[in-house]
């Protein structure tokens, strides 16, 4: 069926795929199919099972990536209990389920009897300063033992399993062969050290790397269909499926998931892989939700219900959070890109245990006493999002109030202490998040940053919204409050300033639009908000592109010169093809073969002397009409057998590409090698426009030579060396045009050539 | 700045464009202003307005398309109970707002003293039979009346104003022009007539209507930005932004809408028309709701709070749900496509004023005397998808339920005498609306059918949903209700049912899926049941997909014969390039040019045996070396040009494409029109697959020639009617490569030259 030799159609580590031979691979396998189907009951079925194969194979993505989210959303949960105590009766469990077997209702924030804090259980059962200490030491101390443990893993076992590895991603599935990325290994180690990396209270969210460990199961899953597994083609169809599913287990929002995909990770996004997306992307919620990891039957993580409608007045506010969020985002980039590539070049990238270990105590050292650092970032988002009610105790919702029952209307009213102090601790941790998440994004553990840039924004959002909560009282008059804080009732819920301002700050950070404002909806289970949300991420996105147009992970892509060509990119060279190719128009004649007059000495000469990639063939030297176009490779090849096999080739053997003899047959036996002769190559004039020929680079491409790269080791943690080193690789691409003396362009399957013949021979 | 000369970059009307030359020349202007944006404020003010231009102009699209979509709510509102009755204290009050001004709570239907009823307003107070046949009479005269007026309206201003529009700017969008059918009396006409077409009560919507009203306000906006106006690949982002803005607010869904112009009309959809669609959609659902057209605060159309989880067992009516909007889908899509061929074919196309005229009395006739289909179609289905409250009186509601306060939990109940005389009302309905659809679909008036298919679902949603209510109620014990129905609370809501069934029944007719999912959220404001509507839209899609892979409207856009490249069809034709040209390899000679061996006369003599749209160039006869492709007109017009212009050139004058004089100079002046040849045509081998030349196709081939058309009259109902004629031309594409002995294909700017020049001569 498939006709081709073992081993065409594999592509070796970090090269390009060849997207349209396999897309064309994989319609004639279909053809096949589709012909053979009527032949026998057994083809039938054969050819039934290939139709739903992809199908079938999403389901399985879409299970398996439900239940590992679940399996790891579980294990968070327990490891990050652990930090404060365990639960002696039956250490398995965490807080919140061994307060649920007390039966002892009466707890506040899930203490209880049966959970015994690390000071209690070492006997100490006062609440003063002492406890706080031990407490303090046991927290900083089960921080540096995950956080170490999880490097050690990932060191170890796993080098791929660090970063969020949504850069990577994009990059394999713009066509890039990152060979054990999406491996099982990668899958293990990214699952476990995620949870260790949770649990040791970095700055860090699990999102990003559910992405990651979602496609590492969407290419295993892929090799049990061979029409996916055996065509990197048809495998990131599976792969932008599995991102879907990700995203949607991560935040479960499935529609948001399948957006992402679309938006931020794909390349080649037909409309059969939205719908598998879709598919994949539910089943994956589904699942997870079935499982209910965190014991409440929310798929929304963030549920809030505000109870009135936002005022026009307010967008005022929410698009000033859309520019802070903007700005932040920047901030962030900027900050976390310069420490990078700061590490690429310095020593500290040696050392990336100690690095993470650092990081990992300042960050438990400064989280522990700021309650709100202290707590699980989630949590910390679920507060910042809700509306404070009437009997609400908290620090954030201590409000001056004069109410007589718990049912009464939640009106406005002055902030009291409480509310002051929050303030200024939500400043600290902010200022905290912003510094510490910079030097924590890109540390050799499995790090997400959606969870850290959305609690930088709910803090801004929240002191925003207490901010304008407190003006409406102060001033309820004021014309732009009228008619809707007069009358006392709560008019301004700080709560969802909190929400605009996450996803103000998540858009500045990742420039995501349609897809953000879609998880937020799905995160908090409100379409009422669209305007607003909108309105701050539209400014955002403005404010961060006029600071730099990449995202975060456009900026980590090229710190790390992956070969992605970003199709959002515009390009505006002004040059034409006449510009940039060698040689130019005057500079002399091109390297070309002459279809019939060159021995196999002379060949052999213009191989040994130049280096391009594939050579033109003409008529004569004084003729120069294209006849086809060769490989160099080919042409080794070809030479080398027909040296070995042929009898009477010698090196004064005329090489033919004709198919007639040249009519004084004299001499040796002539080599015929018009078999290996491309003879419609792609041809493009020298006024073409440089942006033209690099369209049609696009599919074609063959971007990274082996020989780019430092070693060919097959140790991985060396690979990865190697790949940082690739900076700026992709502004080669550009440079390949014009270095090496060559206007051949090798690419996989069909050549391209700047038709210098026509014009700079004969005009 | 544009230096192309005038008339170039014009399109003929019904011509495909050329996407590639387009894109090309915005990116020349775009380098042009970015070049020039330095050298003074005037240049770099002009920069910056080019730069927002595009904001801008979605941002006008949105406003004006909110306003109108306003307009046309409050138009169509007033209109619709025009057939009822009348506000005599002020007419332009519909009753809704009349009774409001009555200060009169207590009416029921929103029925009040200030409000008179035909037969009242004919001095008629008594509710008996003749009340009724006054009001019967009234109804149908009104109907007819407003139809009337609406084909009238369409035949004589805006003939392209009738249907859908929908299968149009697929067509449009894909890069087809069809000058007139966005234009400003389109617009205006079709708002009217879609205003008088609802109020008629005629089976349709006005969903998909305001989508081509909306892409007419894109198209008119467009030309205030020379960018956009003049380029009509650019044009074309507009344009899928105004889509978005359509069923945003046509459905108050812009996310729906954003996913809709990606998922089902637009073909060229780069990210940033993502963003700028979004923008667009937001903007004019936000105008919209600030127009407040129904007067309450809601975006959402048919608000929906369902207070229960779904349960896992009931996935199994959702999808049998699904499986039926499939059948359902599918007789609806044969059904009206019969119809509508026939309408074609028959005398019946010659009498569009009869045949609406006939078609809205029979709907008038037959909705009458059902409750359920002589109320507007948009308040069925918010009855349909609303839950029964305990007090609830109407029909749909009539439970046998002991309840003591109207605050009570609203328990499961048998239904009563009430429930049973809807659901067979409802039948009728059922029965009454597929039939009447089929026929509707397609007469020459504004018709939408997102409302016919939602109501259609939604009754069938709502049938299956109060069959297992009922089941639920008389078996609470069965196992698959365990644990949820056993209590006696409101296990299943009937509503959700409905809203299911609608779901599966606009995706059965439409074959959306994504973009369906997402608008029924933010139709009803309900997240929680993605997983419900999900199941369903996928249930029937595939059973939909499984009778006939077309949606409605893809199958119109086939019954009319557009020049629509889907890019979801896959194409499964085994041959390769040399089973389909002509000549076959050994059927004698390709008809070839040399380059300087011809003399006009000889070229002319080619010139009027063949027909093919350009040549091939080689070096001789003999030696069949490609030197270029010409063009026929520019042949024809360069040897025009030189007889008339040249002296010394006659007709044994030699053509000459080289850039060198043949030797032996004697003879008549030669014409040299080396300036005209491509001396780089895309060339490919005869073993090419027939689908890679159809890929490479996509983007160049100028599909329909003037020639196909049976006139080309300016008159546009003309233009329609050859349009119509022009059935299964998409089939022709592909007989364009067989017949007129053609191996050269003319395509806008490039020249695809199936290369049979070294394979069959030399081979």
């Amino acid at each position: 069926m498939d006709d081709l030799s073992p081993g065409i159609g594999q592509y070796d580590d970090f090269h390009t795929i060849d997207w349209q031979r396999d897309i064309a691979r994989d319609r004639m396998r279909h053809r096949y199919i589709v012909k053979k189907r009527t032949e026998s009951i057994c083809d039938l079925i054969r050819g039934t099972h290939d139709a739903w194969s992809g199908w079938l194979c999403v389901l399985l993505v879409g299970v398996a990536a439900g239940a590992v989210a679940g399996v790891i959303d579980i294990g968070t949960q327990w490891m990050k209990d652990l930090k404060d105590g365990v639960c002696p009766q039956a250490f398995w469990l965490n807080r919140e389920q061994c307060c649920w077997s007390s039966n002892d209702t009466l707890y506040e924030d899930y203490y209880c009897a049966q959970w015994y804090t690390w000071p209690e259980l070492l006997g100490y059962f006062r609440k003063d300063a002492w406890s706080f200490i031990i407490s303090y030491i046991l927290y900083v101390l089960w921080s540096l033992i995950f956080a170490g443990l999880a490097v050690l893993l990932v060191r170890t076992f796993a080098p791929y399993a660090c970063g969020s590895g949504i850069p990577e991603i994009k990059t394999i599935l713009s066509g890039f062969i990152i060979r054990g990325y999406l491996g099982k290994w990668t899958l293990v180690i990214k699952s476990v050290g995620m949870i260790l990396a949770v649990a040791s209270g970095l700055s860090l969210g699990k999102e990003g790397p559910l992405v990651h460990v979602a496609c590492c199961i969407g290419n295993i899953f892929s090799y049990l269909f061979p029409k996916y597994g055996k065509n990197e083609a048809k495998k990131r169809e599976i792969l932008s499926a599995a991102s879907a599913a990700g995203v949607s287990v991560a935040f479960g929002a499935p529609i948001g998931g399948v957006l992402f995909s679309l938006e931020e990770v794909s390349y080649y996004f037909p409309l059969k892989t939205l719908w598998r997306s879709f598919f994949c992307a539910l089943v994956a919620a589904f699942i997870l939700r079935s499982i209910n990891p965190f014991g409440n039957d929310h798929l929304v993580m963030f549920y809030v219900e505000y109870t009135r409608n936002w005022l026009f007045v307010e967008l005022v506010p929410f698009i000033i959070l859309g520019i802070l969020g903007g700005l932040v985002g920047t901030i962030f980039i900027k900050g976390n890109i310069r420490w990078c590539s700061y590490r690429k070049q310095s020593q500290l990238g040696k050392y990336p245990i100690t690095e993470v270990l650092v990081i990992a105590c300042i960050t438990a050292i400064i989280s522990f006493p700021n309650t709100y650092t202290r707590m699980n970032t989630s949590d910390l988002i679920k507060l910042l999002f809700s509306q404070c009610g009437v009997a609400d105790v908290s620090l954030l919702c201590d409000y001056n109030r004069n109410f007589t029952n718990v049912n009464s209307r939640i009106e406005i009213a002055e902030a009291g202490p409480g509310v002051h102090k929050s303030l200024g601790l939500l400043t600290l941790a902010l200022i905290f998040k912003l510094c510490i998440t910079i030097f924590t994004f890109g540390i050799k553990v499995p790090t997400g940053l959606f969870i850290p840039s959305l609690v930088m924004g709910a803090i801004m959002g929240r002191m925003v919204g207490i901010g304008m909560e407190q003006l409406a009282y102060h001033y309820p008059h004021l014309w732009v409050f009228q008619g809707a804080c007069s009358t006392g009732e709560n008019c301004l819920s700080p709560g969802l300033y909190a929400m605009v301002g996450a996803a103000a700050c998540l858009g500045g950070v990742t420039r995501m639009t349609v897809s953000l404002v879609v998880i937020m909806f799905e995160l908090t289970g409100s379409v009422k908000y669209i305007v607003p949300l909108m309105a701050a991420v539209m400014a955002s996105k403005w404010v961060g592109d006029a600071f730099g147009r990449r995202g975060i992970y456009d900026a980590h892509i090229n710190l790390n010169g992956y070969p992605f060509l970003d199709s959002k990119e515009e390009y505006t060279y002004t040059a034409l093809a006449t510009d940039i190719m060698t040689p130019r128009r005057n500079e002399g004649p091109l390297c070309v073969i002459t279809q019939d007059s060159m021995t196999v000495d002379s060949i052999e000469n213009v191989l040994k002397s130049t280096d391009h990639n594939g050579f033109p063939v003409v008529v004569s030297q004084e003729s120069q009409y294209l006849v086809g176009f060769v490989l160099r490779k080919d042409l080794t090849l070809a030479l080398g057998n027909a040296k070995k096999t042929q009898e009477g080739v010698v090196g004064e053997s005329y090489v033919l590409f004709t198919s007639h003899l040249p009519q004084p047959v004299s001499g040796p036996t002539a080599v015929k090698l018009r078999k290996i002769l491309d003879m419609a190559p792609i041809t493009i004039t020298d006024q073409t426009p440089v942006e033209t020929v690099i369209d049609m680079f696009y599919d074609y491409l063959e971007l990274l030579q082996r020989r780019m790269f430092c070693g060919t080791s097959n140790n991985l943690a060396m690979k990865i060396q190697n790949l940082c080193y690739l900076t700026k690789i992709r502004k080669l691409y550009l440079k390949k045009l014009v270095n090496n003396y060559c206007r051949f362009l090798m690419v996989d399957d069909l050549y391209m050539w700047i038709l210098q013949l026509w014009s700079s021979t004969f005009l």
